[in-house]
């Protein structure tokens, strides 16, 4: 157990967004959010996984919906605690602590605003070890967790329940309710045993994202030890250096859809790169033949200061780094490949783990 | 209190089909659930507004979605004792009865099916006294009945629990679950004491539909002391008889759309009448002057059988009566008005009378 105070959080949202794979939302909003609740609240006590109550129940609180819209529309603040408590009643357990249900600029720094709000721990876990899109994008879903019970409401007060016999079904009503309730949401769901998290998330992610901010904070331009601690942490491949010079995005069904082209830089001179997203990055192709793939993580950085960008903050101009990072073994098993490889979201070839295509390109 | 027979769902389901204003569903579907469900059951207690009890809630049961769906997608049978627990669950009362939410073909033979399933009686009474396509339409809304708790489920196990800041916003997300459960759900909602069913429903709604269903099954072509029984039980004014000549229709955002186009027979060759519906018939006007408007009832049968047509029954070449009704006086107010009158639903002209509509043409 550590207390967490606002440099913390300020590193962790920075990670966070790096680890988000492009989504996750925007880091500015998530530790302004943090940072406030914790200077009115009270610093947060952030738990391992081998500190969790046999007798408790464990949550994530989420918001849901288009990135894009999260960047304007903020929570008002009270709809994290009422996500939860309707979580909690319907299980007639005690809360044991919250936790984020991905990596991201605003998801990782959720638990920390409600933390600060309640004093309810925050569990140094999540359920993806990246950000994805869906809600049955989780390690949780893979070993047996359902979303249901879930709760689902707005700043303006409206509240769902669901209880839904997948929990695909799950993503795709609370997807509409979202659309609905003006493309963003708060949610809770996937509550669960200390046991079964401990067997089941991804342990150690806000740490990790923790260390990557702090390398991101200590960054100076051209300072090669610095990507060479980012590839010790995260075992990240540096995939391209570039220019963007086209970017297409549109908002539809609640989620931010889009492509990212980039021309070569440095080493990379001559060459282009494309990324497909759904709020997160999905593929990245460098001239046409696949370099990275969901489930593994494609981050993208400024080439300068290594200021991780989410996919909507990309724009004519930014000069980045590509990141190719291998996902959690969680992912890399039938079941993983299967809710969250490439075939799921429309591509027609099988996944390959990002070292083995770098080593196909010599 | 009445015991209710098949024969006795067969007549309300005709008659709610005709006060249904085109709406409400397929009769014979209708029919054949009520009648299986009372076949394999118990005959159903009908019973009066003055006798329920001070103790206990009652609550409608009804299907939600595109009526062209429903004729082809049924529900299972299990999803409306669900949603009936889940609002009794949520309000820790007993169920004293169960009501249809307007009278239409499918909508006013829900509870029977429920009765006879459950035991639990029917009351004679419903929240619109004929059918409107959205769930604020209510004369309950309009007496300070909320919509929320509501359950809203579908044929495969999928729930939802909405608790909503105003009705329109359980309208607006229970539509968006209803298209993603495949454009029909089942519902309960607008839950409340006898005392206030008593004063804000349409009391003797079921035995109106019964008489109505009656004369329709009596009816030999030529026999104007028919009609003349109509108008006695419904105040119907005999708008237009001709032949439909185009029909319009499109399934949108969970409901059916379009417009009827009808060239005049009898006295009223020459003239074309045009009916807009949701659902429901919305407006008709003939020769481009109105004649009838929502919140009056537009309601069209078979010319010569008098049976009674929806709006998504109606295929070119079919020969038409259309009757304009008058609504029931609790609409005729201005909050009555403002939820379901022309303007609602985007016509730039006020609500005339149906009745002074026909003295002004003479």
């Amino acid at each position: 157990m550590r207390k967490i105070y606002e440099q913390d959080v300020e590193d962790i949202a920075t990670g966070a967004s790096f680890m988000g794979a492009g989504g996750g939302g925007d880091p500015y909003v998530g530790k302004l959010m943090a940072k406030s609740a914790i200077k009115r609240g009270n610093p947060v006590s952030l738990i391992n996984v081998d500190e969790l109550d046999p007798e408790a129940i464990y949550a994530p609180v989420a918001c849901m919906g288009a990135p894009s819209v999260m960047t304007e529309k903020f929570p008002k603040g009270d709809e994290f605690q009422r996500v939860l408590q309707a979580v909690a009643d319907q299980q007639h357990k005690k809360i044991g602590g919250i936790f984020p249900i991905e990596a991201g600029g605003v998801n990782s720094m959720i638990p920390f605003v409600l933390g600060a709000q309640t004093g309810i721990p925050v569990v140094d876990v999540d359920s993806m070890g990246r950000a994805f899109p869906e809600l049955q994008m989780t390690t949780l879903h893979l070993a047996g967790v359902t979303v249901p019970p879930m709760a689902i409401t707005d700043e303006k007060g409206n509240m769902g329940l669901l209880d839904t016999v997948t929990d695909k079904w799950a993503e795709l009503l609370a997807r509409d309710m979202t659309v609905e309730m003006g493309a963003t949401a708060v949610v809770s769901l996937y509550s669960t045993t200390g046991e079964k998290l401990q067997e089941a998330g991804i342990a150690g992610i806000l740490t990790k994202c923790q260390q990557v901010g702090q390398i991101v904070r200590q960054h100076s331009k051209g300072h090669d030890w610095q990507l060479q601690q980012l590839h010790e942490i995260t075992n990240s491949l540096h995939l391209f250096d570039g220019k963007v010079v086209d970017v297409s995005q549109t908002t539809s069904g609640g989620f931010n859809h889009g492509q990212i082209t980039i021309d070569g830089l440095n080493s990379f001179s001559g060459k282009t790169m494309t990324i497909d997203y759904q709020n997160e990055n999905l593929v990245a192709h460098v001239d046409g033949q696949l370099a990275v793939s969901v489930p593994d993580l494609i981050c993208l950085a400024d080439i300068d200061s290594l200021t991780p960008f989410t996919a909507e903050d990309v724009r004519y101009g930014k000069r980045m780094a590509v990141f190719g990072l291998p996902c959690d073994e969680k992912w890399r098993t039938p079941a993983g490949i299967e809710t969250v490889g490439p075939r799921y979201f429309g591509y027609d070839y099988d996944y390959q783990p990002v070292e083995e295509l770098a080593k196909e390109r010599g």
